[in-house]
């Protein structure tokens, strides 16, 4: 169980960025000491007894929780990146956007072969990066024992997907997908 | 006294973004569990003993180094983000690029007037970005105490650019500008 000012240091946002949406902005919640250590506990506490041999962090606001969650763990961070962004060969997955689509990359050897993975972005809503970042992951030959998440929005579907792809998924609270 | 086995964890790419430079790849020392946290133990060193009330990070490797630095250090993180990142009113300030301009932005309420706040970034080269983060730093009315690098470039003239705006620079690692 999260705190209620873990929960509500994160701001909502209405109609961001388009009319209806409500924005889950998470940049207040990193900025409060307190709330920032509580969710690198929170999300770090289900892996502490397994062995992670990698953290997986999505650009950008993933760099920010991957980062965290790797010191805490003792292990390292891998980057999945935005395309034109990493300097060395990459491999590439897609990924469907609202109107047309995008790219995430990892360097070729950012994971060892059979390796034990942890993914980590601050949301999952559709799953769309989460599922290219899996992807990249096995590409690579490497083992996705879990997904972590500050947030989830379950009505739309992410978190569900992951789970059809055999990976367990973690997040500290949920929103509806308004 | 950093080790050899840090400084050896960043890759050197030769002839990137163009012909006649040698980039510097954080991603392997980041994804190096050991180089990670011997990275981030020094970054925070200086620190350890003066009140830090917040760290800036800089998109997108500074959020790597700010947000474990932030954990270190046992405060927040604010975010310095690309222009169209951030959901709610910012600040702006530009800087120059080889051709054309680009800019950062702040939330208006990322840092609290007078707060004690240090800038972090991967690499200090012509110090464009860590100059454009300082002037946000100080339109917000807060007081940068530090800057710090896992790497300078020091021929470049970034560091001494942020001496002479009275801010104390840290790096761990330094190469030639070539």
């Amino acid at each position: 169980m999260i705190s209620d000012y873990l929960k509500n240091s994160v701001t909502r946002v209405p109609d961001y960025p388009k009319a209806g949406i409500q924005f889950r902005d998470i940049t207040s919640l990193v900025a409060d000491g307190r709330a920032f250590a509580e969710a690198v506990t929170a999300l770090a506490e289900p892996y502490l007894s397994q062995a992670v041999d990698k953290v997986v962090g999505i650009e950008a606001r993933g760099f920010v929780f991957g980062a965290a969650l790797a010191r805490e763990l003792g292990v390292g961070l891998a980057l999945a990146r935005k395309p034109g962004k990493l300097p060395r060969a990459t491999c590439r997955e897609t990924y469907t956007l609202e109107y047309g689509e995008d790219a995430l990359h990892m360097h070729l050897d950012a994971l060892e072969p059979e390796s034990r993975v942890l993914l980590v972005d601050d949301l999952i809503a559709t799953g769309g990066t989460a599922l290219a970042a899996l992807r990249l992951v096995r590409q690579l030959g490497a083992s996705p024992i879990g997904a972590a998440f500050v947030i989830a929005l379950p009505e739309l579907g992410g978190l569900a997907a992951l789970q059809r792809q055999r990976v367990a998924t973690h997040h500290l609270m949920e929103f509806a997908g308004e």
